[in-house]
């Protein structure tokens, strides 16, 4: 393997873990279960399934991916906040569209050749991308990454209150 | 800026990215409002401060970047959960260690030649890593950003009920 590709891999890896974690804390609860919140009064977990979903579904585009799977979620899971009322997915729908855009993100992460995660994703004009070129691809990867990690954490409490 | 040194500096930027928004966080808390527990019965955010404190300082020697600053953290903040009665540093002395810890991390990253993310870490044996490549220093950095945001969405948690 070239250094890039190990650059490119390991990052891909670490996605993978944290989409793996989630995974794992979404199987484990029943569809009952996501609906308890993960403090008194803040977001359910349901919501944050479909919160992630939605945000996932996004990152097609935003990546050059393709057209996103599931536009219709960012009403009811990223304009509003949980609680507002809105047409909500079900919860089979929704970890069925969990695992679907997970699924194809997967798919485009590792065709893309190591040097394109260094490109500049759709959200930065080339003029910014030429002065910021740490706006690229990969920097998105990882925000996501993170943002994935920082909703686990809140998810786990709810796991925890239950065990 | 060659391939490997925007890598490197991405993965970099989110690592900053992440302790910035605990830095940004531990600093609005007053002392007295770190007792604030993250959800009912779980982990105060002194405990976490403490706990994410220790983690980055056994970065050190994980990453070749010498010794420890604070291994006396370990037993209240690593081995123990919250609420086991135990000598605690008090919110000022973690509030140093935390700056000083990460200034530290900050400066080695910074030094590191690119391609020696790709070297292997202190935890991993020779053989092991021919064999398996991305166990290497750079998924630490992205492990141990994902387990600060984990934690951040927590304390989130306490900061949201406070306001």
């Amino acid at each position: 393997m070239t250094n890039e590709e190990i650059f490119a891999k390991t990052t891909i890896n670490s996605w993978k873990l944290a989409v793996g974690r989630l995974d794992h804390m979404f199987s484990s609860l029943s569809d009952e279960e996501l609906q308890a919140e993960v403090a008194p009064g803040r977001s359910r977990v349901l919501y944050l399934l479909g919160h992630l979903t939605a945000v996932h579904d996004r990152m097609l585009p935003l990546l050059g991916f393709g057209e996103r799977l599931h536009p219709e979620l960012d009403e009811a899971f990223i304009s509003k906040p949980d609680g507002e009322p809105a047409d909500r997915a079900s919860a089979g729908d929704l970890r069925r569209a969990w695992s679907e855009v997970n699924e194809r993100l997967m798919a485009a992460f590792v065709a893309l050749p190591p040097a394109e995660w260094l490109q500049r994703h759709e959200a930065i004009s080339a003029e910014d991308f030429a002065r910021e070129p740490l706006r690229n691809r990969l920097a998105v990867l990882q925000n996501r990454t993170a943002h994935a990690e920082n909703h686990a954490g809140q998810i786990t409490l709810a796991l925890q209150r239950r065990s």
